[in-house]
């Protein structure tokens, strides 16, 4: 069993320690839900004043190109790029992670015509699977939803059918990591073309879209990038992909001549094709300083902390784990592993809002798993050394059957 | 001609006066562009920046219950409705602009299955024409596009056919407002349903959608609702709709259980099947905020003043009209105008770019179009009489045909 002192020696050790100084987070608090809301990165509320007084109230409509708002989703979407290796020009930045996914999963069918399926995972988030149906009942295809450790598989099974693919980098639950690459070259050499949910892998593990060559991905931005509350959505288009990319969503940002005011929709040469509606800028522009803290951190250092504050709650909970009939539901091998770890118990909602009173913070997912975010850019080996000693006092004491504890609340 | 004098006197005698105060404006400004981008109302960034630290930063995840982060979209889209003559759970606030109108449109046009007309107005916004074009194309429908003011004609010879009556209440370009009543009526006696396009109405002019029995409305916020850039769109859905509507963007905020993480998408009861996915929080409470300037004014004043504002400036370059080539295409009827006055001249680009040059902000619109907004809240007599005046000398000295003023800029 890890000591208070280990942890002390660890934060002691952390290349990352001083990144935590760039957030603005409460006293006393152990943050262990970075990934569903990122963060506050301290020096976000002095830009957000800048755009509002000096850009948007002094500049007026003007700051569009003054303050070159009209290119935010193009600049924003590269520095996420260099995130999630895309080279530049691949990725814009806007709207909501639901409708990108919307847009991206019927302008990926459209890439296939003649095949009618879209392949996806029996465990993707409500939201992936929705809009799937969505988009097959609009373009007269069917969903065929498999665990996505059998994705690989399926699509050679059903080869020459699948049109896409279309799963989740890391499962939103179990925090399991998938192979990105192996998973988009099989569906390749099914003919089939790739949709990643990169929401719970952006900004935590490493990616490489363009080595994997893979087609098109979407993520939220407001988990571990850390733009705020509704952050808009990215979206990667290989470039290879430019030039066919037929989506749905022919907003005028989208257009080769906005400004032009024609009567026909003209899509926009390259990644600009990608935009949809007007910029959220407000949202937009917070992201963009959020992304600030990632110039300074290696995103291959913040893998390596991240797994092993994981780790290391996995050791400080694995009496709890053999005594007390908790179960790990993440990966132990790192390179199954995302940035979360998520532990089965039937009293999970209330073991997690029991936590909540000690102020150490994470969630649950229903029916029963407490889940555990580790960004490395703001929690210590402390925190995580102090989520776990109270989770053990939670249990052992039995406090969580306190009544007050099953109240349910909207978000958990 | 009216004089200096007059333009004071009117001032003096304005009851909404004292309503600029609440806005941050640049000094010596005149801002005539309010119907692209309004102004900053002065208190938002105070807002903006407790959202961001004592909301965001201090409570974290926590914020979207503890600060009702989660119900935003529905008081907000409340307090639109106030606006708008919805009365309460009718409106929602969030995603953009474009995304809205393409879910309204696909979601009105599924309650008429078995028709397959989208009619819509020749000269529309291009985002419009581009959705409709989308959506008919996914759902086997084709577009018939006729002006505006032949629309409730044409819905009637292709009675039987029109699933959908898609038009704007103000012209964008020209600043007629349409009869949205008897429009509607046009629609409902051939079946079928209607989506406003309220955003350059919403906020300027009297709506009234509840009496009117308008189906579905859709506008954005930045223009006189004064959200800021790029601020989320509204959705209106009569109550009588709540219960068919199957619109494709099935985003799981729109879910009748949202965290129980169900596989298939089952609706929300009544507005809130208008959700989307997760809101921009920063860009949708800015909007609040800015909402609160309307409850210091009373829209029939606001309306009233408008319209005496286009009154007095059409008198001021009247001159113009008659003498330099100018024609104004916006109607000079009250009941047929909006918010703005819209000039032709062949030089509009010229003359817009000089005006700019003299603190004087209004837009222009290809190809010919000077555009000029009124916005009630903050415009006064004597801007109105300055930015005539500078008109008339830019035309007189000919100055516009400086070369500076031809260099094409990304917004106009």
């Amino acid at each position: 069993m890890p000591t208070s002192d280990e942890a002390g020696r660890r934060d002691a050790a952390d290349p990352l320690a001083t990144l935590r100084e760039y957030f603005r987070l409460p006293a006393d608090t152990v943050y262990l839900d970075g990934n569903s809301l990122g963060a506050l990165a301290a020096h976000i509320p002095e830009r957000l004043s800048r755009v509002l007084t000096r850009e948007w109230g002094d500049t007026l409509i003007g700051a569009w190109t003054e303050h070159d708002w009209w290119s935010a989703p193009l600049r924003v979407g590269d520095r996420v790029g260099r995130l999630i290796g895309a080279s530049p020009g691949q990725v814009t930045v806007g709207e909501s992670t639901s409708v990108q996914l919307f847009n991206a999963l019927a302008g990926a069918a459209r890439l296939r015509p003649g095949r009618d399926v879209i392949l996806t995972d029996t465990g993707h988030f409500p939201t992936d699977r929705y809009l799937a149906d969505s988009v097959a009942r609009l373009l007269g295809m069917r969903v065929i939803a498999v665990p996505a450790a059998a994705a690989a598989t399926a699509v050679a099974q059903w080869s020459g059918q699948v049109a896409v693919v279309a799963l989740p980098a890391v499962d939103y639950r179990t925090g399991e990591l998938w192979d990105v690459a192996a998973t988009t070259a099989a569906a390749h050499a099914a003919g089939a073309v790739t949709v990643w949910d990169l929401c719970h892998a952006a900004g935590a593990v490493p990616l490489a879209l363009d080595d994997d060559e893979v087609d098109i991905a979407v993520g939220c931005t407001y988990k571990y990038l850390g733009g705020g509350p509704g952050a808009p959505a990215f979206v990667y288009l290989a470039r290879r992909h430019h030039d066919g990319y037929d989506p749905p969503l022919t907003g005028w940002h989208g257009h080769a001549a906005p400004f032009a005011m024609e009567p026909e929709f003209r899509p926009a040469d390259g990644i600009s094709r990608t935009r949809i509606g007007t910029p959220h800028v407000l949202s937009l522009l917070a992201l963009d300083s959020a992304l600030d803290v990632f110039d300074k951190a290696d995103l291959a250092e913040v893998r390596a902390k991240s797994l092993a504050l994981g780790d290391f709650f996995l050791d400080c909970v694995a009496d709890l784990v053999s005594e007390d009939g908790f179960e790990v539901v993440t990966p132990r091998a790192h390179r199954r592993r995302g940035s979360q770890v998520a532990l089965r118990h039937p009293a999970a909602y209330e073991m997690i809002t029991a936590l909540l009173e000690r102020n150490v913070i994470g969630d649950m997912r229903p029916p029963d798993l407490l889940r555990f975010g580790f960004n490395a850019l703001y929690v210590s080996f402390r925190d995580v050394y102090r989520a776990a000693g109270e989770l053990r006092d939670i249990v052992r004491s039995g406090c969580y059957r306190d009544e007050r504890f099953a109240v349910r609340r909207l978000i958990t």
